[in-house]
Protein backbone atom coordinates (compact mmCIF):
# COMPACT_ATOMS: atom_id res chain seq x y z
CA UNK A 1 0.00 0.00 0.00
CA UNK A 2 1.69 3.06 -1.04
CA UNK A 3 0.95 6.44 0.58
CA UNK A 4 -2.95 7.12 -0.61
CA UNK A 5 -3.73 3.86 -1.74
CA UNK A 6 -6.48 2.38 0.03
CA UNK A 7 -7.80 -0.51 1.91
CA UNK A 8 -11.11 -0.80 0.27
CA UNK A 9 -12.89 -3.51 3.13
CA UNK A 10 -11.47 -3.69 6.34
CA UNK A 11 -13.34 -6.38 8.93
CA UNK A 12 -12.10 -6.48 12.56
CA UNK A 13 -12.85 -9.07 14.35
CA UNK A 14 -13.21 -8.11 18.17
CA UNK A 15 -14.28 -4.61 17.97
CA UNK A 16 -12.48 -3.70 21.60
CA UNK A 17 -10.14 -1.05 22.32
CA UNK A 18 -7.53 -2.67 19.73
CA UNK A 19 -9.40 -3.42 16.86
CA UNK A 20 -11.22 -0.40 17.63
CA UNK A 21 -8.25 1.94 17.37
CA UNK A 22 -7.11 0.53 14.63
CA UNK A 23 -10.39 1.07 12.65
CA UNK A 24 -10.64 4.71 13.55
CA UNK A 25 -6.54 5.53 13.11
CA UNK A 26 -7.25 4.26 9.46
CA UNK A 27 -10.36 5.95 9.07
CA UNK A 28 -8.69 9.29 10.52
CA UNK A 29 -5.76 8.48 7.76
CA UNK A 30 -8.26 8.47 4.95
CA UNK A 31 -6.74 5.11 4.39
CA UNK A 32 -9.72 2.86 4.48
CA UNK A 33 -13.11 2.53 2.96
CA UNK A 34 -15.14 0.52 4.75
CA UNK A 35 -14.84 -1.12 8.42
CA UNK A 36 -17.44 -4.13 8.85
CA UNK A 37 -17.43 -5.22 12.39
CA UNK A 38 -17.59 -8.91 13.73
CA UNK A 39 -17.85 -10.10 17.10
CA UNK A 40 -19.94 -11.89 20.09
CA UNK A 41 -21.17 -9.21 21.54
CA UNK A 42 -24.53 -7.36 20.05
CA UNK A 43 -24.24 -4.59 22.42
CA UNK A 44 -20.84 -3.44 21.67
CA UNK A 45 -21.07 -3.98 17.78
CA UNK A 46 -24.15 -1.25 18.22
CA UNK A 47 -22.34 0.50 20.21
CA UNK A 48 -19.19 0.57 17.91
CA UNK A 49 -21.09 1.60 14.90
CA UNK A 50 -23.17 4.56 16.74
CA UNK A 51 -19.57 5.94 17.60
CA UNK A 52 -18.10 5.67 14.08
CA UNK A 53 -15.91 3.04 14.72
CA UNK A 54 -17.11 0.44 11.94
CA UNK A 55 -20.25 1.31 9.89
CA UNK A 56 -21.24 -1.88 9.42
CA UNK A 57 -22.13 -4.96 11.48
CA UNK A 58 -20.83 -8.48 9.47
CA UNK A 59 -20.54 -11.97 10.38
CA UNK A 60 -18.68 -15.09 10.14
CA UNK A 61 -19.91 -15.78 6.53
CA UNK A 62 -18.86 -14.95 3.02
CA UNK A 63 -20.92 -11.79 2.35
CA UNK A 64 -18.80 -10.13 5.22
CA UNK A 65 -15.54 -12.04 4.93
CA UNK A 66 -15.31 -12.89 0.88
CA UNK A 67 -14.33 -9.60 -0.60
CA UNK A 68 -12.63 -7.90 2.40
CA UNK A 69 -8.56 -6.79 2.32
CA UNK A 70 -7.82 -7.18 5.08
CA UNK A 71 -9.36 -8.79 8.35
CA UNK A 72 -7.68 -7.97 11.87
CA UNK A 73 -8.73 -10.34 14.43
CA UNK A 74 -8.02 -8.47 17.92
CA UNK A 75 -10.17 -10.74 20.43
CA UNK A 76 -8.44 -12.36 23.53
CA UNK A 77 -5.84 -14.53 22.42
CA UNK A 78 -7.65 -17.29 23.64
CA UNK A 79 -10.28 -17.51 21.05
CA UNK A 80 -6.96 -16.93 18.03
CA UNK A 81 -7.54 -20.54 17.11
CA UNK A 82 -11.02 -20.84 17.09
CA UNK A 83 -11.55 -17.56 15.02
CA UNK A 84 -8.85 -18.10 12.75
CA UNK A 85 -10.66 -21.87 12.10
CA UNK A 86 -14.03 -20.25 11.12
CA UNK A 87 -12.30 -17.42 9.27
CA UNK A 88 -10.26 -20.02 7.06
CA UNK A 89 -12.84 -21.11 4.15
CA UNK A 90 -14.78 -17.74 4.20
CA UNK A 91 -11.48 -15.66 3.08
CA UNK A 92 -11.37 -14.24 -0.40
CA UNK A 93 -8.59 -15.56 -2.50
CA UNK A 94 -6.09 -12.14 -1.80
CA UNK A 95 -8.02 -11.33 1.83
CA UNK A 96 -5.01 -10.79 3.93
CA UNK A 97 -4.99 -11.37 7.86
CA UNK A 98 -3.39 -10.10 10.42
CA UNK A 99 -4.42 -10.09 14.22
CA UNK A 100 -3.20 -7.82 17.45
CA UNK A 101 -2.60 -10.59 20.11
CA UNK A 102 -0.38 -9.75 23.06
CA UNK A 103 1.31 -13.19 22.32
CA UNK A 104 2.75 -14.21 19.24
CA UNK A 105 3.99 -18.21 19.29
CA UNK A 106 0.62 -19.16 19.92
CA UNK A 107 -0.89 -17.33 17.19
CA UNK A 108 1.31 -18.53 14.69
CA UNK A 109 0.96 -22.59 15.99
CA UNK A 110 -2.73 -21.85 15.82
CA UNK A 111 -2.39 -19.91 12.23
CA UNK A 112 -0.06 -23.37 10.78
CA UNK A 113 -3.10 -25.36 12.36
CA UNK A 114 -6.27 -23.92 11.07
CA UNK A 115 -5.04 -21.63 8.05
CA UNK A 116 -4.20 -23.72 5.40
CA UNK A 117 -3.70 -22.45 2.02
CA UNK A 118 -4.64 -19.06 3.63
CA UNK A 119 -1.34 -19.09 6.00
CA UNK A 120 0.82 -17.00 3.40
CA UNK A 121 -1.79 -14.43 4.06
CA UNK A 122 -1.70 -13.99 7.68
CA UNK A 123 1.06 -11.46 9.22
CA UNK A 124 1.37 -11.76 12.93
CA UNK A 125 1.20 -8.66 14.88
CA UNK A 126 1.32 -6.70 18.11
CA UNK A 127 0.92 -3.50 18.91
CA UNK A 128 2.60 -2.52 21.81
CA UNK A 129 0.27 0.11 22.91
CA UNK A 130 -2.92 -0.38 25.31
CA UNK A 131 -5.42 1.11 28.23
CA UNK A 132 -6.67 -0.56 31.09
CA UNK A 133 -9.83 -0.09 29.55
CA UNK A 134 -12.21 -2.70 27.24
CA UNK A 135 -14.57 -2.22 24.36
CA UNK A 136 -15.53 -0.20 21.39
CA UNK A 137 -16.19 2.98 23.76
CA UNK A 138 -12.58 2.54 24.76
CA UNK A 139 -11.11 2.87 21.23
CA UNK A 140 -9.54 6.27 20.08
CA UNK A 141 -7.76 6.64 16.85
CA UNK A 142 -4.39 8.32 18.60
CA UNK A 143 -3.60 5.22 20.38
CA UNK A 144 -0.71 4.11 18.52
CA UNK A 145 0.37 7.08 17.51
CA UNK A 146 4.05 7.00 18.03
CA UNK A 147 3.75 3.62 19.50
CA UNK A 148 5.87 0.25 18.18
CA UNK A 149 3.97 -2.47 16.66
CA UNK A 150 6.14 -5.74 16.26
CA UNK A 151 5.23 -8.50 13.32
CA UNK A 152 6.50 -11.76 13.13
CA UNK A 153 6.02 -12.92 10.36
CA UNK A 154 6.82 -16.75 9.27
CA UNK A 155 9.06 -17.88 6.39
CA UNK A 156 5.87 -18.67 4.17
CA UNK A 157 4.75 -14.29 4.35
CA UNK A 158 3.87 -13.58 1.56
CA UNK A 159 5.47 -10.52 0.75
CA UNK A 160 2.70 -7.97 -0.62
CA UNK A 161 0.37 -9.45 2.68
CA UNK A 162 3.55 -8.08 4.80
CA UNK A 163 3.87 -4.60 3.30
CA UNK A 164 0.12 -4.21 3.25
CA UNK A 165 0.17 -5.24 7.05
CA UNK A 166 3.18 -2.91 7.94
CA UNK A 167 2.09 -0.17 5.69
CA UNK A 168 -1.67 0.22 6.96
CA UNK A 169 0.25 0.33 11.05
CA UNK A 170 2.30 3.11 9.56
CA UNK A 171 -0.73 5.00 8.73
CA UNK A 172 -1.94 4.12 12.20
CA UNK A 173 1.25 6.62 13.39
CA UNK A 174 3.29 3.29 14.32
CA UNK A 175 6.59 2.42 14.09
CA UNK A 176 6.69 -0.80 12.84
CA UNK A 177 9.56 -3.89 14.03
CA UNK A 178 10.00 -7.43 12.98
CA UNK A 179 10.68 -10.51 15.39
CA UNK A 180 10.65 -14.02 15.73
CA UNK A 181 7.64 -14.84 17.78
CA UNK A 182 9.64 -16.81 20.53
CA UNK A 183 11.80 -13.47 21.19
CA UNK A 184 8.89 -11.23 21.29
CA UNK A 185 7.10 -13.06 23.61
CA UNK A 186 9.96 -13.73 26.18
CA UNK A 187 10.71 -10.07 25.79
CA UNK A 188 6.30 -9.12 26.47
CA UNK A 189 6.78 -11.41 29.37
CA UNK A 190 9.31 -9.28 31.05
CA UNK A 191 8.41 -5.79 30.19
CA UNK A 192 4.35 -6.22 30.15
CA UNK A 193 2.62 -9.88 31.33
CA UNK A 194 5.13 -10.19 34.70
CA UNK A 195 3.98 -6.36 35.00
CA UNK A 196 0.25 -6.84 35.58
CA UNK A 197 0.41 -9.80 37.20
CA UNK A 198 2.57 -8.12 39.86
CA UNK A 199 -0.18 -5.42 39.81
CA UNK A 200 -2.98 -7.82 40.49
CA UNK A 201 -1.38 -9.95 43.02
CA UNK A 202 -0.77 -6.54 45.22
CA UNK A 203 -4.29 -5.51 44.88
CA UNK A 204 -4.93 -9.16 45.71
CA UNK A 205 -3.13 -8.94 48.73
CA UNK A 206 -5.03 -5.33 50.19
CA UNK A 207 -8.43 -6.19 49.17
CA UNK A 208 -7.62 -9.84 51.21
CA UNK A 209 -6.76 -8.07 53.85
CA UNK A 210 -9.00 -7.89 57.18
CA UNK A 211 -9.12 -4.04 57.38
CA UNK A 212 -8.77 -3.47 53.65
CA UNK A 213 -11.13 -0.38 53.44
CA UNK A 214 -8.63 1.04 55.35
CA UNK A 215 -5.42 -0.18 53.89
CA UNK A 216 -7.47 1.54 50.77
CA UNK A 217 -8.36 4.71 52.73
CA UNK A 218 -4.27 5.11 52.46
CA UNK A 219 -3.84 4.69 49.32
CA UNK A 220 -2.48 7.74 46.92
CA UNK A 221 -1.29 8.25 43.53
CA UNK A 222 1.86 5.81 43.63
CA UNK A 223 -0.34 2.56 44.71
CA UNK A 224 -3.03 4.19 41.99
CA UNK A 225 -0.44 4.14 39.26
CA UNK A 226 0.87 0.98 40.30
CA UNK A 227 -1.93 -0.63 40.11
CA UNK A 228 -3.78 0.86 36.80
CA UNK A 229 -3.34 -2.57 34.61
CA UNK A 230 -5.02 -4.11 37.65
CA UNK A 231 -8.20 -2.90 35.88
CA UNK A 232 -7.57 -4.47 32.86
CA UNK A 233 -9.62 -6.84 31.18
CA UNK A 234 -9.20 -10.30 33.50
CA UNK A 235 -10.68 -12.45 30.53
CA UNK A 236 -7.57 -10.98 28.76
CA UNK A 237 -5.12 -11.57 30.31
CA UNK A 238 -5.50 -14.99 31.79
CA UNK A 239 -5.62 -15.75 28.50
CA UNK A 240 -1.95 -13.59 27.80
CA UNK A 241 -0.66 -15.68 30.77
CA UNK A 242 -1.45 -18.70 29.61
CA UNK A 243 -0.42 -18.42 25.86
CA UNK A 244 2.65 -16.97 27.38
CA UNK A 245 3.17 -19.35 29.89
CA UNK A 246 6.49 -20.32 30.24
CA UNK A 247 7.91 -17.37 29.45
CA UNK A 248 6.11 -15.40 31.97
CA UNK A 249 6.92 -18.57 34.40
CA UNK A 250 10.75 -17.93 33.43
CA UNK A 251 10.33 -13.96 34.36
CA UNK A 252 8.44 -14.48 37.69
CA UNK A 253 10.83 -16.87 39.00
CA UNK A 254 13.77 -14.00 38.00
CA UNK A 255 11.64 -11.50 39.72
CA UNK A 256 10.68 -14.02 42.97
CA UNK A 257 14.85 -13.77 43.23
CA UNK A 258 15.29 -10.11 42.99
CA UNK A 259 12.61 -10.08 45.66
CA UNK A 260 14.73 -12.23 48.06
CA UNK A 261 17.97 -10.13 47.58
CA UNK A 262 15.91 -7.27 48.38
CA UNK A 263 14.75 -9.12 51.65
CA UNK A 264 18.12 -10.11 52.43
CA UNK A 265 19.24 -6.38 52.24
CA UNK A 266 16.44 -5.22 54.42
CA UNK A 267 17.37 -8.27 57.14
CA UNK A 268 20.51 -7.15 57.32
CA UNK A 269 19.32 -3.22 57.42
CA UNK A 270 22.01 -3.04 54.28
CA UNK A 271 21.66 0.80 53.71
CA UNK A 272 24.18 0.80 50.71
CA UNK A 273 22.73 -1.94 49.13
CA UNK A 274 19.08 -1.14 49.23
CA UNK A 275 20.17 2.48 48.48
CA UNK A 276 22.41 1.20 45.70
CA UNK A 277 19.88 -0.60 44.12
CA UNK A 278 17.04 2.49 44.07
CA UNK A 279 19.46 4.54 42.71
CA UNK A 280 20.39 2.15 39.65
CA UNK A 281 16.17 1.20 38.62
CA UNK A 282 15.44 4.73 39.17
CA UNK A 283 18.47 5.91 36.48
CA UNK A 284 17.81 3.46 33.89
CA UNK A 285 13.58 4.44 33.95
CA UNK A 286 15.12 7.68 33.80
CA UNK A 287 17.51 6.84 30.55
CA UNK A 288 14.22 5.28 29.60
CA UNK A 289 12.23 7.90 29.83
CA UNK A 290 14.52 10.21 28.06
CA UNK A 291 15.34 7.51 24.88
CA UNK A 292 11.55 6.51 24.08
CA UNK A 293 9.14 8.28 21.65
CA UNK A 294 6.36 6.50 24.09
CA UNK A 295 8.62 6.88 27.08
CA UNK A 296 6.83 10.09 28.10
CA UNK B 1 -5.54 28.12 64.75
CA UNK B 2 -9.14 28.96 63.32
CA UNK B 3 -10.16 30.42 59.70
CA UNK B 4 -8.24 33.52 59.73
CA UNK B 5 -5.92 33.36 62.39
CA UNK B 6 -2.49 32.91 60.88
CA UNK B 7 0.70 31.05 61.31
CA UNK B 8 3.11 33.86 61.86
CA UNK B 9 6.31 32.37 61.11
CA UNK B 10 6.45 28.94 59.64
CA UNK B 11 10.17 27.02 59.66
CA UNK B 12 10.80 24.51 57.23
CA UNK B 13 13.30 21.92 57.73
CA UNK B 14 14.07 19.98 54.22
CA UNK B 15 12.26 22.37 51.60
CA UNK B 16 11.55 19.84 48.97
CA UNK B 17 8.36 18.61 47.71
CA UNK B 18 6.53 17.55 50.64
CA UNK B 19 7.90 20.66 52.67
CA UNK B 20 7.71 22.71 50.39
CA UNK B 21 4.33 22.19 49.28
CA UNK B 22 3.15 22.25 53.11
CA UNK B 23 4.48 25.96 52.59
CA UNK B 24 2.92 27.06 49.70
CA UNK B 25 -0.52 25.72 50.19
CA UNK B 26 -0.55 27.66 53.64
CA UNK B 27 1.29 30.55 50.97
CA UNK B 28 -2.05 30.34 48.95
CA UNK B 29 -4.33 30.06 51.74
CA UNK B 30 -2.81 33.25 53.61
CA UNK B 31 -2.58 30.87 56.54
CA UNK B 32 1.04 31.93 57.54
CA UNK B 33 2.96 35.13 57.75
CA UNK B 34 6.53 34.38 56.80
CA UNK B 35 8.45 31.10 55.54
CA UNK B 36 11.88 30.43 56.24
CA UNK B 37 13.60 27.21 55.10
CA UNK B 38 16.50 25.39 56.72
CA UNK B 39 18.92 22.39 54.46
CA UNK B 40 21.68 21.39 53.66
CA UNK B 41 21.40 22.04 50.05
CA UNK B 42 22.31 25.93 49.55
CA UNK B 43 21.54 25.16 45.73
CA UNK B 44 18.19 24.16 46.12
CA UNK B 45 17.43 26.64 49.53
CA UNK B 46 18.41 29.56 46.84
CA UNK B 47 16.23 27.76 44.34
CA UNK B 48 13.38 27.61 46.72
CA UNK B 49 13.52 31.48 47.55
CA UNK B 50 13.47 32.09 43.53
CA UNK B 51 10.45 30.11 42.98
CA UNK B 52 8.32 31.88 46.11
CA UNK B 53 8.39 28.88 47.97
CA UNK B 54 10.07 29.97 51.00
CA UNK B 55 10.49 33.90 51.75
CA UNK B 56 13.88 33.66 53.27
CA UNK B 57 17.01 31.06 54.16
CA UNK B 58 17.61 30.25 57.92
CA UNK B 59 19.59 28.13 60.13
CA UNK B 60 20.09 25.97 63.03
CA UNK B 61 20.25 28.99 65.20
CA UNK B 62 17.92 30.64 67.79
CA UNK B 63 16.91 33.70 65.44
CA UNK B 64 15.75 31.06 62.80
CA UNK B 65 14.01 28.74 65.29
CA UNK B 66 13.46 31.00 68.84
CA UNK B 67 10.59 32.82 67.74
CA UNK B 68 8.91 30.15 65.30
CA UNK B 69 5.21 29.26 65.94
CA UNK B 70 5.56 26.04 63.55
CA UNK B 71 8.42 24.01 61.92
CA UNK B 72 7.83 21.04 59.66
CA UNK B 73 10.98 18.76 59.54
CA UNK B 74 10.31 17.70 55.86
CA UNK B 75 13.51 15.51 55.15
CA UNK B 76 14.25 11.94 54.47
CA UNK B 77 12.94 9.79 57.64
CA UNK B 78 16.77 8.31 57.90
CA UNK B 79 17.68 11.78 59.36
CA UNK B 80 14.81 12.81 61.60
CA UNK B 81 16.70 12.05 64.76
CA UNK B 82 19.40 14.27 64.29
CA UNK B 83 17.40 17.44 63.47
CA UNK B 84 15.23 17.04 66.22
CA UNK B 85 18.46 16.67 68.05
CA UNK B 86 19.49 19.76 66.61
CA UNK B 87 16.03 21.62 66.89
CA UNK B 88 15.28 20.64 70.63
CA UNK B 89 17.71 23.53 72.60
CA UNK B 90 16.77 26.36 69.50
CA UNK B 91 13.09 25.97 69.46
CA UNK B 92 11.10 28.71 71.13
CA UNK B 93 8.71 27.89 74.74
CA UNK B 94 5.89 27.81 72.25
CA UNK B 95 7.06 26.47 68.93
CA UNK B 96 5.19 23.59 67.26
CA UNK B 97 6.99 20.96 65.82
CA UNK B 98 5.55 18.47 63.29
CA UNK B 99 7.09 16.48 60.36
CA UNK B 100 5.95 14.74 57.66
CA UNK B 101 7.54 11.70 57.46
CA UNK B 102 6.51 8.42 55.55
CA UNK B 103 6.98 6.24 59.13
CA UNK B 104 5.98 7.26 62.29
CA UNK B 105 7.15 4.49 65.06
CA UNK B 106 10.79 5.66 64.54
CA UNK B 107 9.92 9.25 64.52
CA UNK B 108 8.46 8.80 67.43
CA UNK B 109 11.10 7.06 69.30
CA UNK B 110 13.20 9.40 68.03
CA UNK B 111 10.88 12.50 69.22
CA UNK B 112 11.06 10.74 73.11
CA UNK B 113 15.23 10.54 72.65
CA UNK B 114 15.53 13.98 71.51
CA UNK B 115 13.22 16.53 72.48
CA UNK B 116 13.15 16.53 76.13
CA UNK B 117 10.43 19.74 77.34
CA UNK B 118 9.70 19.97 73.57
CA UNK B 119 7.84 16.49 73.19
CA UNK B 120 4.45 17.96 74.23
CA UNK B 121 4.51 20.42 71.28
CA UNK B 122 5.68 17.23 68.74
CA UNK B 123 2.87 16.51 66.61
CA UNK B 124 4.09 13.49 64.49
CA UNK B 125 2.34 13.46 60.98
CA UNK B 126 2.47 11.84 57.42
CA UNK B 127 1.19 13.90 54.67
CA UNK B 128 -0.36 10.17 52.64
CA UNK B 129 0.46 12.20 49.08
CA UNK B 130 3.65 12.81 46.74
CA UNK B 131 5.23 12.52 43.55
CA UNK B 132 8.36 10.62 42.46
CA UNK B 133 9.66 14.36 41.89
CA UNK B 134 12.55 15.56 44.72
CA UNK B 135 13.57 19.06 45.28
CA UNK B 136 12.20 22.32 45.83
CA UNK B 137 11.13 22.97 42.33
CA UNK B 138 9.04 19.65 42.35
CA UNK B 139 6.70 21.89 45.22
CA UNK B 140 3.42 23.03 44.67
CA UNK B 141 0.19 24.07 46.66
CA UNK B 142 -1.83 21.97 45.33
CA UNK B 143 -0.53 18.70 46.63
CA UNK B 144 -2.27 17.96 49.68
CA UNK B 145 -5.61 19.24 48.19
CA UNK B 146 -8.22 16.09 48.73
CA UNK B 147 -5.77 14.02 50.13
CA UNK B 148 -5.30 12.60 53.69
CA UNK B 149 -3.01 13.54 56.19
CA UNK B 150 -2.28 11.58 59.29
CA UNK B 151 -1.31 12.49 62.51
CA UNK B 152 -0.46 9.97 65.55
CA UNK B 153 -0.18 12.28 68.61
CA UNK B 154 1.40 10.86 71.55
CA UNK B 155 -0.53 10.75 74.74
CA UNK B 156 1.46 13.73 76.09
CA UNK B 157 1.02 15.52 73.41
CA UNK B 158 -0.69 19.19 73.58
CA UNK B 159 -4.21 19.93 72.48
CA UNK B 160 -2.99 23.25 71.23
CA UNK B 161 -0.07 21.75 69.33
CA UNK B 162 -2.30 18.97 68.00
CA UNK B 163 -5.37 21.41 67.11
CA UNK B 164 -2.55 23.79 65.15
CA UNK B 165 -0.99 21.29 63.29
CA UNK B 166 -4.32 19.71 61.94
CA UNK B 167 -5.99 23.08 61.47
CA UNK B 168 -2.86 23.51 59.35
CA UNK B 169 -3.28 20.36 56.81
CA UNK B 170 -6.71 21.48 56.62
CA UNK B 171 -6.11 24.72 55.31
CA UNK B 172 -3.71 23.16 52.69
CA UNK B 173 -7.29 20.97 51.59
CA UNK B 174 -6.57 17.82 53.48
CA UNK B 175 -8.48 15.67 55.15
CA UNK B 176 -6.96 14.74 58.42
CA UNK B 177 -7.09 11.35 60.60
CA UNK B 178 -5.17 10.14 63.51
CA UNK B 179 -3.91 6.66 64.14
CA UNK B 180 -1.86 4.98 66.31
CA UNK B 181 1.87 4.90 64.98
CA UNK B 182 2.43 1.19 64.78
CA UNK B 183 -0.93 0.77 62.97
CA UNK B 184 -0.09 3.36 60.20
CA UNK B 185 3.54 1.87 60.04
CA UNK B 186 1.62 -1.67 59.08
CA UNK B 187 -0.96 0.12 56.37
CA UNK B 188 1.62 2.03 54.72
CA UNK B 189 4.05 -0.96 54.13
CA UNK B 190 1.29 -2.32 52.87
CA UNK B 191 -0.24 0.10 50.30
CA UNK B 192 3.03 2.50 49.97
CA UNK B 193 6.38 0.73 51.06
CA UNK B 194 6.03 -2.32 49.57
CA UNK B 195 4.72 -1.02 45.92
CA UNK B 196 7.69 1.17 45.77
CA UNK B 197 10.16 -2.09 46.62
CA UNK B 198 8.43 -4.04 43.96
CA UNK B 199 8.49 -1.17 41.21
CA UNK B 200 12.56 -0.42 41.82
CA UNK B 201 12.69 -4.76 41.81
CA UNK B 202 11.23 -5.11 38.68
CA UNK B 203 13.00 -2.02 36.61
CA UNK B 204 16.05 -3.22 38.56
CA UNK B 205 15.67 -6.99 36.78
CA UNK B 206 14.85 -5.70 33.42
CA UNK B 207 18.27 -3.10 33.43
CA UNK B 208 19.94 -6.37 34.36
CA UNK B 209 18.71 -8.27 31.06
CA UNK B 210 21.37 -8.90 28.90
CA UNK B 211 19.25 -7.90 26.48
CA UNK B 212 17.91 -4.72 28.26
CA UNK B 213 18.02 -1.74 25.52
CA UNK B 214 15.56 -4.34 23.07
CA UNK B 215 13.32 -5.09 26.18
CA UNK B 216 12.79 -1.11 27.57
CA UNK B 217 11.89 -1.03 23.52
CA UNK B 218 8.52 -2.74 23.64
CA UNK B 219 7.97 -1.17 27.23
CA UNK B 220 4.89 0.82 26.77
CA UNK B 221 2.19 2.75 29.20
CA UNK B 222 1.40 -0.16 31.31
CA UNK B 223 5.26 -0.48 32.33
CA UNK B 224 5.58 3.43 32.63
CA UNK B 225 2.89 3.51 35.11
CA UNK B 226 3.78 0.74 37.26
CA UNK B 227 7.17 1.90 37.66
CA UNK B 228 6.42 5.67 38.15
CA UNK B 229 7.02 5.23 41.52
CA UNK B 230 10.82 3.28 40.71
CA UNK B 231 11.94 7.18 39.55
CA UNK B 232 11.66 8.39 43.52
CA UNK B 233 14.77 8.98 45.67
CA UNK B 234 17.08 6.28 46.26
CA UNK B 235 17.74 7.68 49.43
CA UNK B 236 14.44 8.77 50.97
CA UNK B 237 13.32 5.17 49.93
CA UNK B 238 16.16 3.50 51.69
CA UNK B 239 15.06 5.20 54.51
CA UNK B 240 12.02 4.97 54.98
CA UNK B 241 12.21 1.07 54.30
CA UNK B 242 14.85 0.69 57.12
CA UNK B 243 12.54 2.44 59.44
CA UNK B 244 10.02 0.57 59.06
CA UNK B 245 12.02 -2.55 58.03
CA UNK B 246 9.69 -5.08 60.04
CA UNK B 247 6.45 -4.18 58.90
CA UNK B 248 7.89 -4.12 55.17
CA UNK B 249 9.35 -7.74 55.79
CA UNK B 250 6.19 -8.70 56.72
CA UNK B 251 4.26 -7.35 53.93
CA UNK B 252 7.22 -8.61 51.46
CA UNK B 253 6.69 -12.16 52.85
CA UNK B 254 2.88 -11.49 52.00
CA UNK B 255 3.32 -10.85 48.87
CA UNK B 256 6.43 -13.47 48.05
CA UNK B 257 3.17 -15.83 49.01
CA UNK B 258 0.59 -14.27 46.79
CA UNK B 259 3.34 -14.91 43.86
CA UNK B 260 3.52 -18.45 44.61
CA UNK B 261 -0.16 -19.06 44.99
CA UNK B 262 -0.42 -17.06 41.14
CA UNK B 263 2.43 -19.19 39.98
CA UNK B 264 0.85 -22.81 41.06
CA UNK B 265 -2.08 -21.63 39.14
CA UNK B 266 -0.25 -20.64 35.92
CA UNK B 267 2.05 -23.84 36.93
CA UNK B 268 -1.26 -26.22 36.37
CA UNK B 269 -2.86 -23.91 33.59
CA UNK B 270 -5.86 -23.21 36.08
CA UNK B 271 -7.59 -21.01 33.37
CA UNK B 272 -10.39 -20.15 36.46
CA UNK B 273 -8.13 -19.65 39.39
CA UNK B 274 -6.29 -16.99 36.88
CA UNK B 275 -9.33 -15.42 35.73
CA UNK B 276 -11.30 -15.22 38.96
CA UNK B 277 -7.91 -13.54 41.06
CA UNK B 278 -7.41 -11.12 38.21
CA UNK B 279 -11.16 -10.20 38.49
CA UNK B 280 -11.11 -10.09 42.38
CA UNK B 281 -8.61 -7.27 42.18
CA UNK B 282 -10.20 -5.47 39.07
CA UNK B 283 -12.70 -5.20 41.15
CA UNK B 284 -11.51 -4.02 44.50
CA UNK B 285 -9.55 -1.67 42.56
CA UNK B 286 -12.90 -0.19 40.69
CA UNK B 287 -14.64 0.10 43.90
CA UNK B 288 -11.96 2.16 45.56
CA UNK B 289 -11.36 4.17 42.55
CA UNK B 290 -14.97 5.24 42.98
CA UNK B 291 -14.82 5.90 46.95
CA UNK B 292 -11.50 7.69 47.63
CA UNK B 293 -11.21 10.93 47.09
CA UNK B 294 -7.49 10.64 45.85
CA UNK B 295 -8.32 7.59 43.60
CA UNK B 296 -9.54 9.04 40.76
Amino acid sequence: MSPGTKIGKLVVVGVGLIGGSFALALKEAKAVGSVVGVGRGDANLRRAVELGVIDAIGAFDRATLGDADLVMVATPVGQTGAVLRALAPLLGRSTVLTDGGSTKQDVVAAARRELGAALPRFVPGHPVAGTEKSGAQAAFAALYRGRRVVLTPLAETDTRALDLVRDAWRRCGAEVLELDPARHDAILAAVSHLPHVLAYALVHQIAGDGDAAQLFGLAAGGFRDFTRIASSSPEMWRDICLANRDALLAQLDRYTGELAGVRAMLERSDARALESLFARSRDARERWLKAEPGGK
